[in-house]
């Protein structure tokens, strides 16, 4: 199933490390005493430079937003119901929406993808790339099918991939669906093999009585998913459990790493996402830059699987690519460092 | 003293908390989804709103790095000697240095103060306002007198009303001194009555056995500190124990406060100056955010006593103001969604 993707991940090459960390402990600072930004700009300038020589650049960052429903939101496992993933994509659309807020303080292009809602959206600012108006009710049977799963990995690495070509280099990915944390919740159970209690949370916000009900349904996912052959495999993981929305950012996940391009990796759904795009693929992790650390309780689970330290922790739960947006000004800020920053050379300053 | 300040700081005002709430709850997003972004959006719109109605207004955020040497420092409390100030001074003058970087990458103005380094840097880009050059060694006499204390405090906030009055809003305090975490250190222990043990830290990373001779210096200075007459008032405390950069610092949160301006607080010395500016004038807390929890260990205990939890931790151990100027976009991204994000009804969003 890999060729779905059309293209291999490159690992990045070990040799320049060397070099580039050099650079950094040759700027005018004490060893280290840039934290996390020094690590974030060694992979930068593994990801985008050749070696210490050459400047790390981050090339116009785009942020693409997948919508896309749920089936298992009629069961009432969201505090809103599916016409709002409509509405809230009709807000992006129009600018409104809390990721536009962020993207344009970040200067970041926003991208909307109608991965498979319940209804298209008529607007010049959303991509056409529906799977299916909505997925089946995962407690029940599969989201999709296998046939859906490949075409929507297939597809999301294609509307990448084609946006590297016209020189953008940093990706984030941000999702719109009803229920979402429901299958998201579902896949991580089946990733890491945990019971629904473990990866189950409030999402945006249910009740008590809600969360009972949600993780009863997604615990009668799990094993119904259980039954199937070759249960083990991610696709079919995504295609039995997941959303159009999810299979959409695997594939851009993929995509992106593909042109060697930076991805921004935030909230519950993306990382979960993350987690399974690279066990398809596990150099796309070398790729990952983890933003922010959310509220949802399983999320550590899923940080922790990716080995995973998130530059953010700002209590946000609401998906988007907020925690996205938020982090790209770190890479801006670690690319400042790293690119024009004084060495104890330059500056005529006592090397400590 | 407090007539050093040549004003007052205005409470905030609390009848406008309804109003801005209001605005917050109903942007498209569930209640509390954006986390700490809420708070800060709630914070800025009351120092710089009139209430729900009128917009966060960020007005050309500026960067104040103090610069000053310490008599502690020939007892070799530091990684680095004392010419590294004058050193990293010049850097910063040449946009050099980290805080340069960061500056830039935030599109925040910079400003380098002498505030009482060892030797004067020629500098069109160095303003000079120097209490002294350096301070007298804290474990025998001493830093300063009093009346320096009192013209650094008055100088500090001269320095920034001027600037608020063409128009700033926004106020970064950064430093550089080398041996200033040892005065921070004392002067916080003095503060909080904690032994020397709980304050001193490793700086930008001093060996174990420069750490256990660095304490005894300060506890030596806080046993030589507590025979003083009134030890325990905030500007005997800056006197005897502080530096000139800091006491500038305490000036400058006050006076950045007395002009309606946020006041960002990032590492252990900016915290230790923020704690003592609050004890002098307890209204200045209101204005400030907090931008940046330090690796040294005694940060926490400073922020603690601030009820103060920071908006980012990337284990930062250099001062020069990096941290606030860091937060700054998360500033710029608070304001942004309290400004223009669309509410439920402009929108046409089913509300949650």
């Amino acid at each position: 199933m890999f060729d779905v993707f059309g293209g291999s991940v490159k690992a990045l090459d070990g040799a320049a490390v060397a070099s580039i960390q050099a650079r950094i402990d040759g700027k005018t600072k004490p060893p280290g005493a840039l934290g996390e930004l020094e690590h974030l700009a060694r992979q930068l300038a593994l990801i985008t430079a050749s070696d210490g020589q050459a400047p790390i650049k981050l090339e116009r960052p785009q942020m693409w937003v997948f919508a896309a429903d749920h089936g298992i939101a009629s069961a009432g496992v969201s505090i809103a119901p599916s016409e709002v993933t409509q509405q809230m994509v009709m807000n992006f659309a129009n600018g409104g929406a809390a990721i536009n807020c962020f993207c344009r303080s970040a200067d970041m292009a926003l991208t909307v993808v109608n991965a498979g809602m319940l209804a298209s959206v008529e607007h010049p600012a959303v991509i056409e790339a529906s799977l299916g108006r909505g997925t089946q009710d995962i407690s029940r049977e599969p989201a999709m099918t296998l046939e859906q799963c490949h075409a929507g990995l297939s597809k999301g690495a294609a509307l990448i991939t084609a946006q590297a070509e016209q020189g953008t280099n940093v990706f984030g990915f941000g999702e719109m669906g009803i229920g979402n944390t429901s299958a998201a919740a579902a896949v991580l159970s089946a990733l890491l093999q945990r019971p629904a209690s473990d990866t189950v949370g409030r999402g945006t916000g249910i009740s008590d009585e809600v969360l009972v009900r949600k993780t009863q349904l997604i615990e009668q996912a799990l094993e119904r998913h259980a039954q199937l052959p070759e249960a083990d495999s991610v696709d079919v993981i995504l295609a039995s459990l997941g959303g159009f929305e999810m299979v959409q950012m695997v594939g851009a996940m993929i995509g992106a790493a593909q042109t060697r391009s930076v991805v921004l990796v935030d909230g519950f759904i993306a990382t979960t996402a993350a987690l399974a795009a690279v066990r398809l693929v596990p150099e796309v992790r070398e790729y990952m830059v983890f933003c922010h650390r959310s509220e949802e309780q399983a999320h550590a689970l899923a940080l922790t699987a990716l080995q995973a330290r998130p530059l953010l922790d700002l209590s946000l739960r609401l998906g988007e690519g907020t925690g996205a947006a938020l982090a790209l000004p770190l890479l801006k800020a670690a690319a400042a460092f790293y690119n024009d920053m004084a060495s104890f050379a330059d500056a005529g300053v006592t090397e400590v």
